[in-house]
């Protein structure tokens, strides 16, 4: 094991002379540590300058890389003219891959599914329409017709297409901060299906302009933290139907809510807390029940129907509605009558509707398309990013002219839909068919449904979207991602729903831009016994070698970080020289630049490099770059070719070859100075 | 040379065995290339977490390497009390540093720049001050005091304080979009010195914030398109008095002062055009005798106070103020009055002088940063920006209370005192007692002088700003940089002064995020003979390994790019698998992330490794992440410990190693399966 094998050459000497007397010292605890031990040989290596690619070329690849990561035309190639056909309108309509295999057992499966959901679908929609303060039954129609529309475009298996909350909730609380809707409903409702169209126009361009990194700028921690405060803040929204207020804020947030609840206490009806209460457990228990026993998840599914079924039939038979507990009223029959003439894009509001059309389409898109990837990711099959953003865009572009308002793929009842056993986007038709019937025949069984009811269904349903677990765990793993997580909760709670998001979206895109900003850098020291060079903080054996400086810059080099880099080198190069001074050293001779993890250099980069030089050089030093990758290869050769400032001698492929030939180097003019 | 010599263990042999058979196909290539070989040992090394440190001690560590880079502290470490009282004044006084060691030969030196730069100062004040819309007096005034606050704090010692042309440009049009200059002059004047005092404000409290890494976003490219876009548009404006035109507009853009000036042809005066054209071409001739030998440089330097004495001499001689030519007329005699009574810090315009202080300090302190770096890095010494921030902007703050507006460090006049062989901040008092004089007794020789002779100077003083060979060396290394610099020039020129440099930032900022957004995936490849492993489209003789998919990410992993990187990860493993049937090799069982380059991940990010794990699971293939650096390390092992989804045998020091045990692993499960 002792024995050393040197391939020997006329120059080589002395690098192996240093080789060794660098690692004799470690020579003793290398021997134990190396149970697995092989040779290799070591040369030093040229690094190259890329092979060459026009502009052009190049332009088209960082295009390619941006818009089409996914090479949506790979399935294409090579392929006959009536394959590629079938295929693109397979890709349009995705019903027409899945649909001519069709089976009755996946019937079976779809069926069960869709009458789950669409019995949670009923009274969900009921609710949620109340919650961006539509009529009622504009919640239906919007489970009616998108349910449709994604079932033949959609490439998710699972979503359950219909309103949301969150959704709903930005919805009506921006179109009411200018107009009230028990004051002028027709136009309010107007602005709603035309910032619908909006929305729908903002998720189907997206898809179309393959923009869809967009909303990849909502990171898991602002959604953790604005789903949690949403949650809230329509729960606090329910206490106007569970206490049976008359009189309620307009406004949103913790503060102005909890003060009109607790100045209003004399309107307190006592009848319909009881019956909130009662049925709020109730259909909390049900949750409990199924996430407990996920194979009962029929309990929580048909625990909303059954409740407003029972509470319809009490209020009834008690003839409630006269003792302080308010009902939903009459309900037109009939299915959704046209709406496009109600669509409006001029005038006063424009900006509004446009507004609200792009804040609701980010969200309820966020949600649609993590929902659909989640159980695409858990039966293992692809979603298309793009493809579902022009699909639940186009859906919500014919939702705006049938008087739906904005849909998405909710998360609870997507879940109940593949518990009960989805297999395709069938079970959305079923559902969509069962919501048609109700439509047209079962509407005036609504009469009497209590509105505490549908209160304590939303609260059932959002209580979901507070995820403590992940907000922990968030904790755990990363400080900067829980601080985001917090300020986008305290933002929706304090502030205001949109504002929440945009100041934890601002403060995700400022870490980005600090990292780059500040970019770390680390000193490299040998790990013995190999010519492997790591960090020496991070790595306690590393071992600094005498009369160099190694050093990573793990950030590219760019103009808003060169100024800070160039302070930072000399600041290390001035502590190492003085550490090297205290433990009598030998003096720094070489700045070694580790550039493997500089992705990417620009013109104030090159510049940053020619000062370094020139800086060096005055105090005496020299300067080695070690590995620079293809791009900054590149660059560094052209801006060579125009004004010489780097020699080929300063660039070496590894760590461990810049120090041998340097060392080399060093010994020979010491050795000349004899 | 051709003999081996391996250190077989027992468990080693395998390893080897397949060290072997890779190597041995470029075996020839090796031997060819290898003059200079030597064998080191190689072993399997552990990743460990870095050692464990607190979040708050992180937090520490951050800020400090946020806002206090260059660690100013440190000169004050391990002193007495009394040395850092002296050295705290001296960083606040940094004339306490070189006044005790003044001498005379330094002070001859400085006399003479000093001298130089105010002949230079003395025409270049009258004639900024009209370009800002500002009696020309006010010019000289801020030609007086900044400098003396300059030499006193300042650290630059050939920084040529005083008025410059583009804030001056900057400051006139922005304000002129409110209030009209010449019906409310007093109100103008009061908004001007007001708008200084701001911009002072901010400059100062960037320093104090130590937030200077504002400025760092103003790139170089961006500079250079700015500075040669305000270049032509504030000659254009000179076009008013190098015409003689009397009814100019008032906007700054291209096409509308061009049509101005072609709308008032009947109003050009030919007297005026020729005496323009004379001094123009005279005053260039002055610049390019300079610019071809720099030892000249008083020729340029002393130019314009000539042409004004001449001209004035001229005017006096001939009467020609009665031929059309407009002169500056009556001037006020004595110093800066005081000017705090004109500050107004509420009322209408507050907004207006807040937003025009902001531009104008933010771009007049780039100059000044800028300069004072270009000339204390050509003359070898430091200038501290948070500090120089500082003293510009206490300058401005003194400055706007004294009659002056907004001053920073001039490039020209800077590098004319540089010529002029200024060795101390001590040439600016040169400088601002020669003014004071002018001021005091010499202002009546001021009034004939005529103002195409004012409009001469400056067309010749910006002219230096437009940088030809630098925008095509940007051109040349850096296509994305030159998009960047014209923007930023096109923009100056058609939109708006502030809308091209805010396009421009905005431009590069977007660049960043993109490339965070987008970050490069390489497929990395064995470099034959060797355990490097290099992009394979990079380095042309680098090899794939049978089995093996190596990629190295090069970018942090964070929320913004994880939806990307796992379809671009699943795409090269597509791709990989496709060509290894084509060229029936063997099968893909191992992927390998080179995580060196990722230098941060969030909790997304560790999602997605976890994500990729169990796809690629149900793919039969197996992850291998290879030296994740301190940070990333520390996040996996916590993530790790939360949910137990990676096993320590993932992780390997370097993707030599990785592949090394891995294909020992897989050669062991085949031989069991055999």
């Amino acid at each position: 094991m002792e024995t050393k094998h040197h391939y020997i050459s006329d120059e080589q000497g002395s690098i192996d002379d240093f080789m060794d007397i660098n690692m004799s010292s470690h020579h003793h605890h290398r021997c134990v540590a190396t149970s697995s031990e092989i040779s290799i040989a070591m040369e030093v290596h040229k690094v190259v300058p890329p092979p060459p690619t026009s502009t052009l070329h190049k332009l088209k690849a960082r295009l390619k890389e941006t818009f089409f990561p996914d090479d949506p035309l790979r399935q294409f190639k090579g392929k006959s003219t009536r394959t590629k056909l079938i295929l693109f309108f397979q890709y349009i309509f995705p019903i027409l891959q899945w649909g001519p295999n069709y089976s009755f057992k996946l019937f079976k499966s779809d069926i069960i599914a869709g009458l789950t959901i669409a019995s949670l679908a009923i009274p969900q929609g009921i609710s949620y329409a109340k919650l961006a303060s539509l009529p009622p039954i504009v919640g239906l129609y919007s489970s009616f017709v998108p349910p449709l529309v994604y079932a033949a475009l959609g490439s998710s298996r699972h979503l359950a297409v219909g309103p949301v909350s969150i959704a709903s909730l930005i919805l009506g609380s921006m179109l009411r901060q200018e107009v009230n809707p028990s004051k002028d409903p027709i136009l309010f409702l107007q602005l709603a299906f035309t910032s619908t169209f909006f929305a729908g126009l903002f998720q189907a361009s997206l898809g179309i302009l393959r923009l869809g990194f967009i909303i990849d700028f909502l990171s898991k921690a602002t959604l953790i933290g604005f789903m949690a405060g949403a949650a809230i803040i329509v729960s606090l929204q329910q206490l106007k139907s569970l206490l049976g207020i008359v009189h309620f804020t307009k406004q949103m947030g913790l503060v102005p809510v909890l003060s009109s609840v607790f100045h209003n206490t004399h309107e307190w009806s006592w009848q319909t807390i009881i019956m909130g209460f009662c049925f709020l457990v109730l259909l909390l228990l049900a949750r409990h029940v199924s996430i407990k026993k996920p194979r009962l998840f029929w309990v929580s599914a048909g625990a909303p129907l059954a409740s407003v079924i029972l509470s319809t039939v009490l209020i009834f038979a008690f003839k409630a509605q006269n003792h302080g507990i308010s009902i939903i009223g009459k309900l037109e029959e009939g299915l959704n009558p046209p709406s496009w003439n109600m669509l409006h894009f001029q005038g006063h509001y424009l900006g509004l509707v446009m507004k609200t059309g792009l804040v609701t389409g980010i969200i309820s898109l966020t949600e649609g398309i993590a929902v659909g990837r989640t159980f695409a990711a858990l039966k293992d099959y692809q979603v298309d990013g793009n493809k579902e953003m022009m699909a639940i865009g186009l859906m919500n572009m014919v939702g705006s002219s049938t008087s739906c308002y904005v849909t998405t793929g909710a998360f609870s009842r997507s879940a109940v839909n593949h518990n009960a056993g989805a297999k395709t986007a069938f079970s959305n038709i079923v559902m969509s068919v069962t919501v048609m019937v109700t439509l047209l025949f079962l509407m005036p069984l609504f009469h009497y449904t209590p509105n505490v009811v549908l209160g304590a269904i939303i609260v059932t349903a959002v209580i979901g979207l507070i995820d403590v677990p992940a907000a922990y765990l968030i904790w755990k793993i990363d400080k900067f991602d829980f601080v985001v997580c917090l300020c986008a909760f305290f933002g929706v709670l304090f502030i205001s729903v949109q504002g929440g998001l945009a100041i934890a979206v601002g403060i995700s895109i400022f870490k980005i831009l600090l990292q780059i900003t500040r970019p770390k850098t680390v000193m490299l020291g040998n790990i013995p016994g190999t010519n492997i060079y790591r960090n020496l903080s991070h790595y306690k054996d590393a071992k600094e070698i005498p009369g160099f400086l190694i050093l990573g810059i793990e950030a590219p080099v760019n103009f808003s970080n060169t100024t800070y880099l160039n302070e930072r080198i000399s600041r290390w190069i001035e502590e190492c020289e003085l550490e090297k001074e205290v433990k009598k050293q030998s003096d720094l001779q070489f700045v070694i630049l580790d550039m493997s993890a500089v992705s990417a250099i620009d013109t104030s980069g090159i510049s940053l490099i020619k000062d370094l030089k020139k800086t060096l050089e005055k105090r005496g030093l020299e300067i080695a770059l070690v590995n620079p990758v293809g791009e900054v290869m590149e660059k560094l050769q052209r801006a060579n070719k125009a004004q010489d400032f780097l020699g080929m001698d300063c660039l070496f492929l590894t760590v461990g070859e810049a120090v041998a030939s340097l060392s080399f180097k060093m010994k020979r003019g010491a050795s000349n100075n004899v």
